[in-house]
């Protein structure tokens, strides 16, 4: 079927390792590496057992390989260990359970793999024993149960001398970790390219075999009627995405170590679950490429995380082993984050302003884990609640949670509340769970839930080799969604390796010491530490109760603080001044300069102040870069996203400059400048800004005026083409006359970059073209700096 | 103190009503009109004594005159009946109370007052008692316990024949209904002032006296620094504001079957708990003047409210009674509401999307009335429900109570969850309460309240009066109060007065029927009612069932369904649209019609598109009034309003059209029309949009194309001026050769009155200039017509 000429190689073998699974016929090989491990002695072959179970008879035939770097007579022995725990599934006989047993032992032999010279002695005795028994290939199942250090070997070796023949596929299985950020997991996926095609590989993610996992694409599909209003940020409040172990990590420390709990549970595990909770709901669900490609898109509307979008713990005893499993000096102390609380937010039209809570950790009171998606209330239950009918009462909780395992509930089961809608579930697999009296899940008995668990537990690893088998690639991690994944965590990875972890006891005497809130984006533990018992980098304490400094500045108000205090009362002040301005002259007319700097600014006047009135407010720029405006660099750009998208300021009242008219920049020929002038002279009363922020550059330069620059320091002219000393060179300005004619100039200096220059412009006169900051001097306004501590005093 | 020349008489009254009451000397007569009715004799005697007792020996003398119609000697045993039950303060002791008793009623006295004659006698004995005691007149306090019918007789005969004399204030009190309605509101109140001074005028609403009420706003005041960061949108979840009564209208229905709950309670009293609640908090809250205008603020911001904004019930006996009180046919049924749920936004950035509740109703199941801030959870507890604590887990709900009175409680009180912060409250009038054991109140035991009551429960009328005497503005309603009060629930009145009420059996019996829950600014009961046991006008079912039809019109495709499942499909037709083109060309550029048809769509794509790529779209008008921007008639501010404000298109994105340059509309010199012509060539592919959205008028016109008039119809013009015949007759539109350009052309006829042109045009051929719609033929793109039934089948 790969003769057409028009097919590439690539697609061939694309088609190839998944089109075949419904090919009728075809031997199978199937080679576990690592058959002798702990994964592969509780998991696999209980899962390949499985899947000898469920497809043997149906036109297939199968080899099983197990595969090590130990010698063949150990290995042998090591395996069939492994292999005398297989069951069978409760309702077979045993007689028939015996039988079947017996035909898998006879189908599954030990090889040691460690040459290439193995492998290619592995594919030949494949093809011998194909052709003594006149099969034709269909495929060949690698499963990496093996460290990924050895992944590299492995891979080079399979594809130089144990691909199967042409017309059959190839199919590789890997386990996690893939990489432990995001360039290391670039390298890694990169190196395994170069060995097989992107189809060929499965990264087995275990979350995506478990039952309530799965379950909610088709639950999700199979409930779109009741859904599909429901499953947005008009009617959802929160979603939680929870594993509480009770175990620690001891014994498995020299990779826990490395990893911690965001790279070992959250950037896969729970990252997954949210994918599928978040994604758009594709048409048809079973189409795995649509499935895929609405998970990359959730990745894509994924806001950034920064530092403060986690809390991180660590449990007391973590360090101490650590101390003793890694042979580490008694001084040391683990930064790696054993518990993580993480606020996810989607930045799309269905789930903005929704919170997602990812939370892990060991050492936590129970083990549970579940999705629980909780709906906001939007009743009034007009009846006293004594009155109030789960099935009925709006104003109970309502929420769906896809139960995951363990915890109260003891396995997997979907809930959805009464008083939400009664949920199809397929019955084949799913039945209504007895009533447990007593048992209380989320708030409420589990009475109040339609509650099911399936017919039949099954365990991850049998489900995804069975999917494995059937090529279902929506139940595995592509390269894409792998690398999406880490550029999602890897910056919050970063900025965490430094932070010291909030230490807690353990157990159910961790009480209320893990508890987390957020704010905005911002998550915080609900409770101050009382004490730090590992002393953290840089922890010198912040004198809060210092003051905001009132001094004189080149003969004019200085106001100096710490950057927040100075922040919160510079946006206090411009408020004042609105107001001021709205009630004498029905508007307000405010000049705002780019640069960093005033971000701070405008994310405080975005969230905190709610008496501003920008209804009456006209917003305009001071200086622009000649770039068109939804470049990341123009500063109007800044002012949209830090400002202009949380406040509703009207579209007429916002007055970007006009750098880019007729498709050109800041062509002389265009009257750009003129036009702007013209724009303030016509809305602005004599031309008179209400207020004018100005920021000032390590050489003095303020607007964009720069030192030496003649353009804009005097004469007629309001607005002005200027020239930066700094990318892009091309600037529109206002012109010192013009900032000078403004009733409030207020000139914002931060950081310890501005010492130097504020030192000097203390001592210098009016010497506009040296620094054009000295040429700010209102002509009949006021003047106020706004200056930092690290600026002011250094 | 009034004779300084430069005080108007207005303001000198002004200073007079108000300043006097700091004046240490002089006499206050009071004059309760009234005196024998039941008001009266249930609170306002008890009142005054109780003023009497608090003030007297403070420096005032006073004189209490009971007046009412009735003759003299009938009429001062009905007075004595009335004052017999006068009651002490539990802690003053039984002689000491005889003994006040004794003197207040000595200064307490009779009087008939009917006629003019009988007000000039009055004034006249005042003055001489006064001249006779030596004393000098403070002022004189007249209390309307009167119908409101008899307002402008007794109003007149004060104002012409019983005012004091120079240098003595005037007060009088008024109890309420204000009016039945905006307009009779305004009527009373031109009245009034044709009599009174605005501050000369109490209007009694005696909600604001309930001890709870009046702690709104101290108890915010005192409690700023942890109110500051909650009072508002991010933290509050709801404000519910309710008045249930168990009591149903029997005996009072001549007056309730005028008004009916909404003028009785929500109007007035729940209305003025919203205001304290939601009021920016003045600097002072004592600084009366600032308070009211910081209500009158809150007025201004609360978006209107619709038919869909409440919801009303009727008791089952209700029109029973009306027939029986009012003797009314048997075939009489009332549609005055006894129940309504209202949803109240407030359109300020503080409150902006929180929904403040207020219900009340009667024949309910319990007693009780308040006002319940709940917050937002914010948190997520890590540990198990089970070992949550009530004052440390931020999980449990946090919420502030002030408990007006009544229901479990029984009193007023004040309650602040402990898991939020330990409030402050005065404590000489406010305590502690003990805890009483297995009472819950809004979900909680009461241990896990900081619960406050008041030292000494004082009635609402005691506390009135006294406000009266010590001039405390704020605790009255202003005329502006009142009328934008009537202002904002006038419009709800009136669409809701044809209104079917839910009809409900009464007490428990109510179970979930009156439960409401809703969606954006619509609300509307849980359940659906089963039957409708009072049939309303046009309760024509609406046939759910039927198809979206299609069919071809003028050769071209046809959509047509009845007005919701259109706009619906034409939303899905545009979304679809716009994915396509922005997958395969990274852009959707979308030209958009004014007018009032598409605003049902645009909020269509505004609540329900998730997948719609606003980021990526480019929208353009069709066409523009020459009105500036910001005008309501522009079509721009009706894109602004229904669809821009609650999506999130970048500004550089959103293009409307430059009918707006040099401060001028429309100019020819202006050239706004190549300004647009060549942003569209600039940035649409070929000028060639990806959809166009067309309307038609009765007349044939499309976009701002009219019959008989040349412009836009041919030529090379790709935007072009038009003149209109209806107001505004200037505007501007993209040409027909330009719409004939677009990929897509979808044009949007709904109503009835569009039958007519619909039939005429089917029949008519390429007539632009008679009918410029017909016109409209994309040269290689397609065109699909939208009609409802209305337009399609008449």
């Amino acid at each position: 079927m790969c003769t057409w000429k028009m097919l590439t190689v690539a697609m061939c073998v694309a088609l190839l390792g998944c089109l075949q699974a419904q090919e009728p016929q075809g031997h199978v090989s199937i080679i576990l590496l690592g058959a002798t491990g702990d994964l592969a002695k509780k998991y696999l072959w209980q899962g390949l057992f499985q899947l000898y179970l469920d497809e043997a008879g149906k036109g297939h035939s199968f080899s099983f390989h197990g595969a090590a770097l130990t010698a063949p007579k150990q290995g042998q022995e090591l395996m069939a260990k492994a292999l005398e725990s297989l069951s069978c599934p409760k309702d077979m006989a045993p007689s028939h359970c015996a039988e079947h047993k017996d035909q898998f032992l006879r189908l599954s032999q030990y090889r040691q793999l460690k040459t290439t010279e193995d492998y290619r002695a592995l594919s030949k005795d494949i093809e011998a024993q194909i052709q003594h028994e006149g099969l034709r290939e269909a495929g060949r199942i690698f499963y990496f149960s093996v460290p990924p250090f050895a992944y590299a070997d492995i891979a080079r070796n399979i594809n130089s001398s144990c691909r199967p023949g042409p017309g059959a596929w190839l199919r590789v299985a890997l386990e996690k970790p893939f990489g432990h950020d995001h360039l290391s997991a670039q390298q890694l996926a990169t190196e395994l390219r170069s060995f097989f095609q992107e189809e060929e590989m499965s990264r087995v993610d275990h979350y995506l075999g478990k039952q309530a996992v799965a379950q909610i694409l088709p639950f999700r599909d199979q409930n779109r009627k009741a859904l599909d209003s429901l499953w947005n940020r008009h009617h959802v409040e929160r979603v939680e995405i929870v594993m509480k172990e009770t175990v620690d990590a001891a014994g498995r420390i020299s990779f826990y170590e490395e990893y911690g709990v965001i790279r070992d549970v959250l950037q896969n595990h729970l990252t997954e679950v949210l994918t599928l909770v978040a994604m758009e709901l594709p048409h048809n669900v079973s189409n795995a490429e649509a499935v895929l490609r609405h998970k990359l898109q959730v990745f894509q509307a994924l806001r950034g995380l920064q530092k403060g979008s986690a809390v991180v713990g660590q449990y007391q005893t973590y360090s101490q082993q650590v101390r003793r499993e890694l042979q580490k000096p008694d001084s040391f102390h683990s930064l790696t984050p054993t518990f993580a609380g993480i606020l996810v937010h989607i930045n799309n039209l269905r789930w903005e302003g929704v919170p997602f809570i990812l939370t892990s950790g060991k050492a936590l009171d129970e083990r549970v884990s579940y999705v629980r998606v909780l709906f906001k209330n939007r009743a009034f239950c007009v009846q006293s609640e004594k009155h109030w009918d789960a099935e009925q009462s709006q104003c109970l909780p309502r929420q769906i949670v896809f139960h995951i395992g363990h915890g109260d509930l003891g396995g997997p089961a979907v809930l959805v509340s009464r008083n939400l809608f009664r949920p199809s579930l397929p019955s084949e697999s799913w039945v209504e769970m007895e009533d447990r009296p007593g048992l209380r899940l989320f708030g409420r008995p589990l009475s109040d839930y339609y509650a099911y668990s399936p017919v039949r537990e099954r365990d991850a690893y049998s489900i995804l080799l069975a999917h494995i088998f059937h090529c279902r690639k929506d139940s595995f991690i592509t390269t894409e969604n792998l690398l999406a994944s880490w550029v999602f965590w890897t910056p919050v990875l970063d900025s965490l390796a430094h932070e010291v972890p909030r230490l807690y006891p353990g157990g159910a005497e961790n009480g209320h010491l893990l508890d987390f809130e957020f704010s905005g984006s911002q998550l915080s533990f609900s409770q101050q530490q009382l004490e730090q018992l590992v002393p953290g980098p840089g922890s010198v304490p912040v004198p809060s109760e210092f003051q905001v400094l009132r001094a004189k500045y080149r003969e004019s108000p200085l106001v100096s603080a710490w950057p927040e205090e100075l922040i919160s009362k510079l946006a206090d002040d411009i408020e004042a001044t609105a107001v001021r301005a709205v009630q004498h002259f029905g508007e307000f007319h405010l000049a705002l300069s780019g640069g960093s700097s005033p971000v701070a600014l405008f994310q405080q006047l975005a969230m905190g102040h709610y008496g501003f009135p920008w209804a009456h407010t006209h917003l305009w720029l001071v200086d622009e870069r000649c770039v068109p405006l939804s470049d990341p660099e123009s500063n109007f750009q800044g002012l949209q996203a830090h400002l202009l998208q949380h406040i509703r300021v009207p579209y007429y009242n916002i007055h970007p400059m006009p750098v880019h008219l007729h498709q050109r920049l800041c062509a002389e020929e265009d009257q750009g400048t003129q036009l702007y002038a013209r724009e303030i002279s016509a809305l602005v009363t004599n031309s008179s800004f209400d207020l004018v922020l100005l920021g000032m550059g390590t050489d003095g330069h303020t607007a964009s005026l720069f030192p030496q620059s003649p353009a804009g320091l005097d004469g007629e002219q309001l607005v002005v083409l200027t020239t930066s000393p700094f990318r892009p060179h091309h600037r529109m300005s206002l012109s010192l006359p013009l900032i000078n004619r403004a009733k409030k100039v207020a000139v914002l200096v931060m950081g310890k970059m501005k010492r130097e220059i504020t030192l000097l412009v203390s001592r210098v006169g009016h010497e506009p073209k040296k620094w054009p900051i000295s040429g700010v001097l209102p002509s009949s306004g006021q003047l106020v700096w706004y200056m930092d501590y690290e600026a002011f005093l250094g």
